[in-house]
């Protein structure tokens, strides 16, 4: 008899082209796949709770499968971690009820995202921050993110995934500067295609100067495409952790 | 005429065989003298403070070299950035006595040990820290390596560099937790081959409690190099800063 198995993933996107299966280029879904069919001989469909995209890391991703495993599931962690290429892991897995799907039982989502703000790259930190020469007003930053807040719709900011609605409800977004490092993070119930980077890459332009606080409220308050900066580059940004 | 140059240099070593030139293989001196090459028509040959080992990090090593550059040393800079690999920057670039020598008038260098102490491996932690599942007693190991500053005969930990002499002044040895992340600080005068590494190493079963603190002090106090733990794997370890 089958069952369904819950797992929090952590990876370094780096390498693959997103978490979504795609014939012929390595994805994050296809290797955990690949490493359950090697481990187990079954050939499952993971569910992921968010699809990633390509060089997109993940502390907090949350999957679901149906399984025949009759060991227990410790043992199935230590294998999976076993075969998984080293950019990915299994940190936890447990039963879940039968009807368990990681996406559209989650409440929330929360994404980080990390600029390196100094004039010199830094080696170091090239995984996993985007390296921004030019001075940045976070406070300014901060004060236009601040209208996202609530229930509003994002259509200046990305695509919808599927259907047509604009609408989401983001429940944080929280500045935070250690040194030459700024971390965003955004908790809402869903995104947009694009969302936080495109959201990052416009507060960037009030942060140079470029664009101004009450500039920003207009562009996203125009629900228009057309009005997003550019999106952030996807190596600094994280998703943190599922809400359910 | 020609002038020395002395500059601050952060790397990611995992893909390099080390600091110190070999022919035919990747190096972070190989790498740095053909951007120099290739920027200033110059064969030259750097100096660097310490060499460190292959997948060994460095947040601050220190280099110098002659050079007959003409223009601001910021070109200067700003072309080596340019030119070097991704896991190589020059942060800092100065013009130096002509007879500073990087390692010679180095009063002391600080490396920084990470082990991140959990079950399950972190991909995000991968490139950065050593993974190690058993439990450790941090207060143990901090106790044990209590009996390393000052000025003594580190001949359990290390081959000398060059010459016979194996005492070594250490300044400081600083543990701390962040999390399931061991830091550990070290700063002496000079170091053996291996050294940070091995005392990490030993200590580490000093931490599991394969060891006891007296047992550490004893196997450091004889000497002996055969009574060294495991080297530490490399790429927990980075090169904190060299003091002049």
């Amino acid at each position: 008899m089958g069952f369904r198995v819950k797992a929090l993933i952590e990876y370094d996107g780096s390498g693959y082209a997103g978490f979504q299966v795609q014939p012929g280029r390595p994805t994050i879904q296809g290797e955990i796949e690949a490493a359950l069919l090697r481990l187990t001989g079954e050939q499952v469909r993971i569910l992921g709770a968010g699809r990633t995209d390509a060089g997109v890391h993940a502390e907090g991703q949350v999957i679901a499968f149906d399984t025949e495993w009759r060991h227990p599931l410790s043992h199935m962690q230590r294998g999976l971690n076993a075969l998984l290429p080293r950019a990915i892991a299994v940190k936890e897995l447990a039963p879940a009820p039968a009807g368990f799907h990681p996406r559209f039982d989650a409440r929330s989502r929360r994404y980080r995202y990390r600029i390196l703000n100094q004039p010199i790259r830094s080696p170091l930190n090239e995984r996993y921050a985007w390296h921004v020469p030019r001075a940045l007003d976070v406070q300014a930053m901060q004060a236009a993110t601040r209208c996202l807040v609530g229930i509003h719709d994002f259509a200046t900011f990305g695509q919808p995934t599927q259907g047509e609605a604009t609408v989401r409800e983001v429940m944080e977004v929280t500045w935070r500067c250690s040194g030459r490092l700024i971390q965003v993070e955004i908790e809402a119930n869903a995104y947009l295609r694009n969302m936080v980077r495109c959201i990052v890459g416009s507060a960037l332009q009030v942060g140079t100067g470029d664009c101004s606080v009450e500039a920003f409220r207009e562009r996203f308050q125009a629900r228009d495409r057309s009005q997003s900066g550019p999106p952030a580059p996807p190596h600094g940004l994280c998703l943190v952790k599922v809400c359910y």
